[in-house]
């Protein structure tokens, strides 16, 4: 019986992801090209339609039965419905792009060929793959610049009129609050993304003026999200409290996705997970505030399971991309 | 041909309003009878029974042709999946109720009987017989005593695991700020129900000691949402102010419903969307600073349709509910 394969491909702003991926989500060959800096849609293309080349080739020189199904993309301001890219701030594409069309074009042999945003091919990874197996419903956060977030109802991607659902990154949290990237004051990912964790804990330093702490001796530039999980796990009072309020503010914005979607678990994936329970405890602490007595347990706890993504972090985005290609073929 | 007709039953804390609706959503006939106060459910299935029997009588007395296929029911804390209501706070029944097994035993010949919440059940109208028809994603809010939402993906209810999806009432506002009946401080249900109208306009009188406002004349349990509405048509400033920030608070809610779920549009409902351009122009106003600007358009509105409900008031309630008879048939 031959072996089916799926393609991920993962377009970030400054580089492209891309692998073969096995039916099982182990990634068999990856490689990355360089997302263009001019914008040149059919320079690119071509690129990826070599570099897929490639892949296949190397991957049928060990399995020569192997059967490439189609390719699943994984991009920002991605709209699923049409096969476009639209208006991507941190791309250099201008304007509208028919990726899909174009690599249809170009790789007519490819049966599926399918486009959606990152942290929506992240929650189809785990819904494939990973520890959404089996469920229906559920909804994936990811934490990371920004906050992304790909929502799971019936079995299928959340898409929406416009098949641009699932901006829970942008959930008001703090009316008048802290700048977001996308203009708008006091949104999610202004607080809950690795930026938004460091900005927290440089507003706990001079809130409390902790000359003291573990973090008082980095600069804005130089303090990362991943330094305030280290002096958290050595018990440092304003790193345990930066991680204390971003699971509060998270769970204002879980406690949202709840009553909206009903979900039987939230997954959160990306870097900021790495801190385990110094986020998670407070997060699922929080979450008894916030949610309805309807989607909590007698003894308070969240009915909905508030897990980490089961997807390898350095796979996750071609894994989560290539997903997309089985969900199609169950259509 | 025969005239195909279906049963919407809509329970309330005191009443029970059941009626039978054509195909078109008109109202052919319809009553009410009380919801038990001592939680009796077998008395209140035969109740209905006979009620339903009557309402049936009297239209095939009119439409001897006439076909009835089914019963849909709206209640608080119903759960479509199980067809239960459980642990509804305002209702005497104790525990879980199992309505829809009951009433399929009480009525072997209707061919579907079907239950969700009151909010979900007026989407559901508004997609049959409404301002929804042709649309497959929109959201509903219905701002009343409290405020409910039923939130309508790729052409259906999403009701998410457990069946209670769509609680957008309870999406956190202010943190920290006024309680909601639920126990919870902050929810919009606290800031735009009829109820949270009266709130602020209370809070604004202290805040300005507006002694000249019309509404400085009643008590607070005098004050009804329908008063600030009448003060706010005769140009007094509070009211106005009351209507100012119950779209910006309102705009905040729905922004996020949007950013989770890209509808089409987004309807209300309920008594407090009698003042017309008095909400709507801010509330419209509100979501050009609050929604990501993939969901607006050039000009900053915003790109989902934010109307008001086509149901007829009074009806809305029945209407609705039978709307989930023709929902099953299409399934």
């Amino acid at each position: 019986m031959s072996k089916q394969i799926s393609l991920g491909i993962d377009i970030g702003g400054t580089n492209t992801a891309i692998g073969t991926v096995a039916q099982d989500g182990t990634v068999i060959n990856k490689t990355s090209i360089p997302t263009p800096k001019d914008g040149n849609v059919e320079a690119y293309v071509a690129s990826i339609k070599s570099t897929i080349n490639e892949l296949v080739s190397a991957l049928k020189a060990l399995d020569p039965d192997a059967e490439v199904l189609g390719i699943g993309i994984g991009a920002p301001n991605a709209n699923y419905h049409k096969g476009t890219i639209e208006h991507a701030p941190n791309l250099a594409f201008k304007g509208v792009v028919p990726l899909v069309a174009k690599l249809k074009e170009a790789m007519p042999e490819m049966k599926y060929i399918s486009l959606t945003n990152d942290a929506n091919a992240a929650a189809l990874g785990e819904m494939i793959y990973g520890g959404g197996r089996g469920m229906k419903d559920f909804v994936m956060y990811t934490l990371g610049t920004g906050v992304g977030s790909g929502i799971i109802c019936n079995g299928d991607l959340l898409y929406g009129h416009d098949g641009f659902a699932g901006e829970c990154g942008h959930t008001m949290l703090v009316p008048g609050g802290r700048m977001c990237g996308c203009g708008v004051q006091g949104h999610l990912e202004a607080y809950c993304s690795a930026g938004g964790i460091k900005r927290t804990a440089f507003e706990l330093l001079a809130h409390y003026n902790a000359t003291d702490s573990l973090l008082a001796d980095k600069s804005y530039n130089e303090l990362e999200a991943k330094d305030v999980s280290i002096a958290a796990s050595k018990g440092d009072k304003i790193a345990l409290e930066t991680f204390k309020l971003t699971g509060d503010y998270l769970a204002r914005g879980i406690a949202d996705s709840i009553h909206h979607t009903a979900p039987e678990a939230v997954f959160l994936f990306g870097g900021p997970t790495a801190a385990g329970d110094l986020l998670m405890n407070p997060l699922k602490e929080a979450l008894t505030k916030y949610l309805l007595p309807t989607f909590k347990n007698a003894d308070g706890t969240p009915k909905a399971k508030i897990l980490i993504s089961q997807l390898k972090a350095g796979d996750a985005a071609i894994v989560g991309a290539s997903a997309l290609v089985w969900k199609e073929l169950e259509k």
